[in-house]
């Protein structure tokens, strides 16, 4: 845990915040804070910045005292993913907001088995629990937006056109028929970009050439066939490098 | 397994190939093979290409005729990691293979635990096996070497020149000190390049001015706080980028 995360609510309006539970434990009895230390602490979907330890009750409350530094930043990166298996898409969604991707689409592909439409990880309730993991080791405010679309034609005709002005730059992982990045390289990606990255075993043809008509780049990553756990962190690494110094930590 | 993966002693002079263990059950059972069929296979540490089936026999293994296309090329990429907990350490063995890293130095900093060095993937018998797997997927005949050295200081002094040679570029990842790696965009990285990955919490500052007075250039990876498994392909993926075309595959 690099940053302690609340709620909104948990906020007053003068910036007071009362924690009485595991984030108290972990203050307390891992980081051994003491009253007067500060700790480095996000609002979800808000700012970010330290907050000073006031008191400890005996109760094992902590009372804090917050102030922002850094206001909330929209992540400069969209992910459309095959819905990977759940020990997969766990790791993964844990990556997520040390990746700076502000929103996941999970969608039906046809190498993508059926059944892990039903996993228990699709669960908003669960899926938070692991994205909320993530941004507190990646010390990230923004927690992804998870899409769920359990058919693929209906997201390439529906979906993609909602965001479709969003993006500057959009890519499709296809190792066959793609060129490296670096062939991209003058680019000008100076705002947002998507991705998308098939299952394992690939996209098929009907799917990259929907992906293609849509205006998406196809991109190979070398000769080796990466898993898609590596893949993400590969490309997204990748595109950090033409994103402008401040893009990839900044605009809302 | 996208590639079955031989040991040299298993190829006869002509070419041929016995299989009796998991490797023909996973060409018959899984592959669903038949005599006649084509399948990748690779030998550990050589060539790679394609294997044609001559016959499958009622005990259940599997005679193969293999032809050579692509020869053995040591991947572009040495690691030095700060030993980290053997979990983590068992999913950068996997992933390392995909990566193009040739190399991998485990090292002993401030921040890893000494118990660290006792775990049972330390033997060779153990991360061999691992690192096979990883190589099954990534299509790679190069099985990655360990060198595994419990004193920092000892590595700086006398390990690191008997490989200085071999790098043209070195780079140590340092949130704090590190410029992103799009600064050096324009460097001549036609060669061979190696990484320095510190453990959670970061290199020392007696670390990293160690391995900045021996050459390596500190690069940051933005903001965000990335797990060591995330930084390794994010580095490393940002690398391939600077690399020849060519580089990503070759050079010996």
């Amino acid at each position: 845990m690099n940053i302690i995360l609340v709620d909104r609510e948990e906020v007053t309006a003068a910036g007071l915040i009362r924690l009485a539970d595991h984030r108290a434990a972990h203050l307390v009895g891992i980081l051994k804070k003491a009253a007067g230390d500060t700790v480095r602490l996000g609002i979800i979907g808000g700012a970010a910045g330290t907050a000073r330890i006031l008191a400890l009750a005996e109760d094992g409350s902590v009372e804090l005292f917050f102030q922002a530094a850094d206001a909330a930043r929209r992540p400069p990166f969209d992910l459309i993913l095959a819905l990977p298996r759940p020990i997969m898409l766990q790791r993964i969604l844990f990556q997520a907001p040390q990746l700076g991707v502000a929103r996941i689409f999970l969608i039906r592909s046809e190498r993508v088995e059926k059944s892990y439409f039903q996993a228990t990880l699709l669960r908003e309730a669960e899926y938070s629990r692991v994205l909320r993991a993530g941004m507190e080791q990646a010390e990230e405010t923004w927690m992804p937006e998870i899409h769920i679309v359990p058919r693929f034609r209906r997201f390439l005709d529906e979906v993609l056109p909602l965001h479709a002005a969003d993006w500057q730059a959009a890519f499709v992982a296809h190792p066959e028929g793609g060129v490296p990045l670096r062939q991209h390289l003058n680019l000008p990606l100076a705002g947002r970009a998507v991705v998308a990255i098939g299952p394992e075993g690939g996209w098929i043809p009907y799917e990259t050439s929907g992906f293609r008509k849509r205006g998406f780049l196809p991109v190979s990553l070398g000769r080796r066939i990466l898993r898609v756990e590596t893949a993400i962190p590969v490309l997204l690494g990748q595109l950090q490098l033409f994103l402008p110094p401040e893009g990839f930590s900044s605009s809302p």
